[in-house]
């Protein structure tokens, strides 16, 4: 995949945190990522740190960040044109060499990853010089290089030039659409998945993949017994049968939210050093850690795109993080979804653990349900929220949100052990519902409405509630408890919208 | 200052940007900033990315950064101890020589500035090995080392070797409190704040110093007017008066956000090379503008914590990116409010523009109100939010936020021209009541209730129900239009609180 870099975002705390992703890309198995670094030199209205150090230290700042760049510079078009293309051919044949070192069975060792740095104007080719000052190679290109063109003849006649310079003619057709001389450049699907990594994201046939009955392999749990749900959901989601399409994402965090039993099928993505005291790292795992929410984030959309699934697992507190993430990809997801020649994508789902209702030594600074007000604010056509009660239900949850599609799925859920009070049949019963009467739990009968009814949500407030049911009738025998509601709420219940979720 | 990082933290996207403010800092007005980067190799349960990778590639990266690094490596205390003392006298002196260097009047060069890299067992000098497993200089020293001391007489007698092995009799008082030995290393205020830049920001005898009489220079404006409120601003708010003291922080947006007003008192901070074209640039600028949100905001966090001021200004929808930055700051607010060592400090302060009711040629990728909500579900303890309506209550309400401490501030004020509604008394006179009801924009009576009363906050808001009481006035004259709300809200309206907001 080739990834073009702007100077200007290679200043934000994502990108720059993203160029250590070259420590967990698997050259046996993965494909490769050629980041391209643009610098053109400005931003909106400044010029860019990248573009404004010596070359010599920004030669080692890509060194430093494990990559070997190759420099194409220049503003004169044809030339640089071909210093590209020559440049491109020098990197891919560098790319394919290191796959078939590595791919040879030998010792592995570590693939420092060719890059290029195009260094050409901001706004080239355009306007050169608008009513006396530079445009062409300044700040001043960024947004709107000519304006008024409605009220100035002298700017429409510089508009159209500059237009009429990417010689139309050749480009279409005389109806309108791309000429064939354009078209004959994209790929056709076929050619493009065998061919190399750097269409796969870009191409526009992959679907997601089919995953098997990922909750029947769970077995059935007994109600009413002690398990932590987030080791029952990382051992039996799908993952030992399908590897190699269901990653995890998360920050570091992967044993310290109890999913630690994933490990028995797969271990950790890990491209540099090893120690012994190291454990369940695997060049080719399929859970990746890295410290950055923001990689995470990163990671998981641009695997989504090629048809695979994947789940991020995150403290409840700190998905924060990617708040302004999430919501860039719920607008791409709507605006996409109007796109016939897009296809739907396996949703983007979230997981989060270590959440506010059990801080047992974190305390304050680990506590914040406000992610799911930040996702409960957008339409309920691009959001779900899920509060699976128990692990049943979780399992259940899960199987759902990974066979969804176009969605952002935030499933919350404890890492602390906790009672199941359904059975997978039952959970996918109530799941399918969205919500549900507990008759058991309480003491109504058909002969007499409840004196009190019991709601709740999530799993911590459905033992709270299911420890209120119980004093209620110990101490109270006299009161009809109503049959509890179960903790299942997709968003769209909140909207008014019909609560629906769709079992197994 | 000194800044010390975990190499947990250095994969963080806000941490990995940061790197590049050595570009910003001024070696002749500014301190200096030491980085001191701790290699303990592990996080929560993996080893970290660069304490893996050849020291040779760290040098490259920590070179490319625009840093001097000095390696401090060792597992012996004693050893480490010497080692660290005289890296830090190299470095504090290379520090002094560099601001003499740049103060004595020369040609100006780029500073490479000096950091420390120490590299030492994670859990150092804590328990080896527990349980047959390595602890010491692993991943498993991170959380807990030594659990279940209650029931565990080997953990318990490990953890009181441990904790012995920092003679406790030689640091502390028979009563408790910390002895004469180390109170004697305490920085006195006077001689921190004299003697190096290392303490300031944890010096505690920093108070916010005051700001004066911001809206009074402003001047007045006359109602009715067109204006752009942000131009005002940008130019009035007593920035030229203390050029030192009142940065803004933002992600190179001050021009698009239309505050260049701003360039007439200081320019923008940059150190990196400079071109002809380029325009507001200045070592000494007090404007900090790089493309990273989270740059902004951590300068801004310091920068107020040393008890000066400042703004973060920002485009509405692009705020999210420092959702987690702001509710941590929220939340530490709100815990050090309770020391008593702890003087109040300049509220955090936000100017977002480019809100979500005029994106003129954005559109949908640039609209996000979401951030209101994100602030206003803390409590009312530590954060307001305010919708001034037109240019004279937001020219009373960056007065406010200036002066006011200890809390998070969120002014909405578009950046489009708009009327001028109020003049600068009548401004302070509504903003001091927090909610105002303008007679002149209706038609009620002493004589007659309104039938029906037009009630906003915010700018455009505004705007649209004062067009709306006119076209009623015009088409509907037989109805009583009540007087409208002026939009101003502090987030307690919200809460129940008094809804008050004293003005200059």
């Amino acid at each position: 995949m080739a990834c073009v870099i702007g100077d200007g975002e290679a200043e934000t705390g994502p990108l720059a945190a993203s160029w250590h992703s070259n420590k967990f890309l698997d050259p046996v198995h993965d494909g490769a990522v050629l980041p391209i670094l643009h610098l053109n030199g400005y931003k909106i209205a400044n010029p860019t740190v990248l573009a404004r150090i010596p070359e010599s230290e920004l030669d080692e700042l890509l060194r430093g960040y494990g990559h070997d760049p190759v420099y194409v510079t220049g503003d004169q078009p044809a030339a640089v044109h071909r210093a590209m293309a020559a440049a491109m051919d020098t990197v891919l044949d560098r790319i394919h060499a290191a796959q078939q070192r590595a791919r040879g069975g030998g010792e592995r060792e570590r693939v420092r990853w060719p890059m290029i740095v195009l260094r050409t104007p901001k706004g080239w080719t355009g306007p050169a010089v608008v009513d006396g000052l530079p445009v062409e190679g300044t700040w001043r290109a960024h947004q709107v290089p000519l304006d008024g063109t409605r009220e100035n003849p002298e700017h429409l006649a510089m508009l159209e030039a500059w237009l009429r310079s990417y010689r139309p003619e050749e480009l279409f057709d005389a109806a309108g659409p791309p000429g064939r001389r354009v078209l004959a450049v994209v790929p056709r699907a076929a050619a493009a998945g065998r061919r190399n990594a750097l269409l796969a994201a870009a191409s526009c046939d992959r679907r997601p993949r089919p995953l098997r009955g990922a909750g029947r392999q769970a077995g059935q749990l007994h109600a009413r017994t002690h398990q932590g749900p987030r080791r029952v959901a990382g051992a039996g989601d799908g993952r030992h049968r399908h590897p190699a399409r269901l990653p995890h994402g998360r920050p570091d965090e992967t044993a310290s939210n109890r999913l630690q039993a994933v490990y028995a099928a797969t271990g950790k993505a890990w491209q540099a050093l090893t120690l012994p005291v190291d454990e369940h790292l695997a060049h080719d795992g399929r859970v990746m850690e890295i410290l950055s929410e923001h990689t995470c984030q990163g990671w998981l959309e641009g695997y989504l795109l090629t048809g695979r699934h994947g789940l991020f697992s995150c403290y409840e507190a700190f998905v924060h993080i990617v708040d302004s993430m999430v919501n860039q990809h719920i607008k791409w997801l709507r605006t996409t979804r109007g796109l016939s020649w897009r296809a739907p994508i396996a949703s983007l789902n979230y997981l989060l653990t270590s959440h506010v209702w059990r801080q047992d030594h974190n305390g304050f600074s680990h506590q914040d349900p406000g992610f799911v007000d930040h996702v409960l604010n957008k339409s309920p056509e691009a959001v779900r929220v899920y509060f699976p009660p128990d692990t049943n239900t979780l399992l259940s949850t899960a199987d759902h949100v990974l066979r969804s599609r176009d969605y952002v799925n935030v499933v919350v859920a404890g890492k602390q052990p906790c009672f199941d009070w359904l059975s997978l049949d039952q959970a996918r019963a109530h799941c399918a519902r969205g919500a549900g009467i507990w008759e058991w739990a309480g003491s109504e009968s058909p002969e007499r409405e409840p004196d009190v009814v019991l709601a709740c949500a999530g799993d911590v407030p459905t033992q709270e509630v299911m420890a209120a049911s119980s004093l209620i009738r110990r101490h109270l025998p006299g009161l009809s408890v109503g049959g509890q509601c179960g903790g299942h709420r997709p968003a769209a219940a909140r909207r008014g919208a019909s609560a629906r979720h769709a079992g197994a």
